[in-house]
């Protein structure tokens, strides 16, 4: 059975068991959701309906894309429903003939004067945190075989990329520039969609930047101290996360800071199996960090998958999750100082029967 | 005075004129609103408060960038605040001590659950379309001055680097990746941020997609037929956005299509002065292009500025503006055929005392 059609039909028995008679799912500008990708095939910029009895309406912005790459009963033009969500779900509650009072249920983004705008009628509309499509996220949280293999080849190329960079920056001086266009083109050239967000190329002097802006200069590397250049590669929709430091001459301070940011991987990864809770993860490294000195400003990770940023996410005070067999997240423990600079090492991680998979292969890189 | 004070100051004006206490905006993931860098110079991420007395208080997510960039009344860190809107306006609330009764404005994107959340306590909280946040954004539609001057920079990169893709594609075969590469590294050789969204270079045979997916691969260039490349070039938060079309061997069929987009901006051009309805514009483009025997698949054009797609907007059926002196915006006229291709010329317009700037110099490059 195709895979598409598999994942509508395990929604589709969410909404039978809460007795809700239509999910609608909606990506576009400002509010993406890549769960439709995850059901449908359909890149971005639709809106979906999934029924009860496990039907799917699939409205795309782009119907050529949608006739190569989306799964669902039906595909028709959003430009045929008014390019609305409001229009949209109106013209297809019109259409179905639902009874009234049937359940519907809308995204848990939609901005409240939208929801006040379409909640009318004769069903019983419901917009929540923790609902249905929150359902599919957690859903999403446990890669299956086949988003697995896909993600494989995210890893390899960035594993051949890191090793590139690596080449790159012996050989002699580039610029962030010509580092952040190296990934680019080589992402491409391995078959992947492009890199999985924007490249973050951060020599020393901006490396104490979580987040360097602008994300990738003209400044040179390698330079004496810490830089930072954080990646991902997407490849078919899924995207792998990694990080890696440059380091040369460095001071005994910033010698300090790689071995206790080398040291916190360590402290992570006796900690990764199924059953470990995120906060008691992400509290261990911190723990760990504090007591050699440091504060780490943001969190210790977050799942990857068709999105950057998606569930299980590794905070140390918030949303307790156990982590499980199939989970795929970042451990990106990271120190930054404005003299210093930052250091950050960051791999992708898979949890298995009884412990953990290492995915990519970033580290240090030694000049 | 201080150009982002005095447009924080006139925000507050319109306030006061509402009788509103507080208006909070926010720009996170899932929920960008450049209006805080408009109003800040803060690049991203971050929660600014405005207060009916003219004092701002931003709470940015990072706090280092903000000492370089920003300018508000206080700046003081997210992480401080709890770093959840819902926290963060909690907080400010409590410290201070508005009127109970007080009326405080929220974005209108805000989720409904989230609104619902934070929506507590003895002041009065507006969510809504076309308030307060929607005044600033229609500030932000008429450029002042220094807008002007920045976006300059930003046309002359791109007319720089529209020459150069011409050159390159002159002198021999290159792919889709390397064209948009050479977009991104001479966008940040000549001191832009970067480019204003993902560059689309599309050969022939993806043409026809009025956005490729992927934005671009490995695929020659040029082609015989119909290839496109539609970029922009981000210069201190502002961007350009133009399209060119290559050709190369028409056929006929093509070659009228050609034309038909050459004739749509003429008709445009003509109407591009102070006065003119956006909805008459696009829809005498519209007319002739259907006279023609085409249908324009999307909106003839949209302003350009901190963000790539803002007011006003060139749709034919809705949203009628008038052009007004200081408006900078795309026209951007084509057509698609799965078998013949796609035709688009994109520029940037500015509306003057009396008629247009052409502030672009992007063509059809017949090879």
């Amino acid at each position: 059975m195709n895979t598409y059609l598999n994942r509508q039909k395990k929604v589709s028995s969410l909404l039978a068991r809460e007795d809700i008679s239509l999910l609608v799912l909606c990506d576009r500008e400002g509010m993406r959701n890549p769960s439709i990708r995850y059901l449908t095939g359909q890149p971005s910029d639709s809106v979906l309906f999934i029924f009860k009895d496990g039907r799917t309406i699939l409205l795309p912005w782009d119907i050529n894309l949608a006739q190569i790459k989306a799964t669902a009963t039906e595909i028709k033009p959003y430009n045929d429903y008014g390019r609305t969500l409001a229009q949209a779900l109106a013209k297809v509650l019109a259409e179905e003939k639902l009874p009234a009072g049937s359940r519907v249920e809308v995204p848990a983004e939609l901005p409240y004067p939208e929801f006040m705008g379409i909640s009318q009628g004769p069903y019983q509309f419901i917009c929540r945190e923790g609902g249905l499509a929150a359902a599919v996220e957690d859903m999403r949280q446990i890669k299956d075989a086949e988003e697995l293999a896909t993600l494989r080849k995210a890893f390899a190329i960035t594993d051949d990329i890191l090793d590139k960079i690596e080449a790159a920056l012996r050989s002699g001086q580039c610029t962030e520039t010509d580092i952040a266009l190296l990934i680019d083109r080589e992402a491409r050239l391995a078959g992947a969609e492009g890199t999985g967000f924007e490249t973050l190329a951060a020599a020393m002097g901006r490396s104490y930047n979580i987040h360097a802006f602008p994300a990738y200069t003209g400044a040179m590397m390698p330079a004496d101290g810490l830089s930072i250049i954080d990646f991902g590669v997407k490849y078919d929709g899924y995207t792998s996360d990694v990080t890696t430091t440059i380091t040369r001459n460095l001071n005994s301070e910033q010698e300090k800071m790689v071995s206790v940011i080398e040291g916190a991987v360590k402290v992570a990864e006796k900690l990764l199996k199924p059953g470990t809770l995120t906060t008691g993860l992400s509290g261990a490294v911190n723990d760990y960090l504090e007591k050699n000195g440091y504060l780490m400003p943001h969190n210790l990770g977050h799942g990857i998958g068709l999105y950057i940023h998606e569930k299980p996410f590794l905070r140390a005070k918030v949303d307790p999750v156990k982590l499980e067999k199939g989970m795929v997240f970042t451990i990106e423990p990271g120190v930054y100082d404005p003299k210093l600079g930052g250091v950050r090492l960051e791999n992708d991680y898979l949890i298995t029967e009884n412990g953990f998979e290492k995915l990519t292969n970033s580290r240090i890189i030694r000049l």
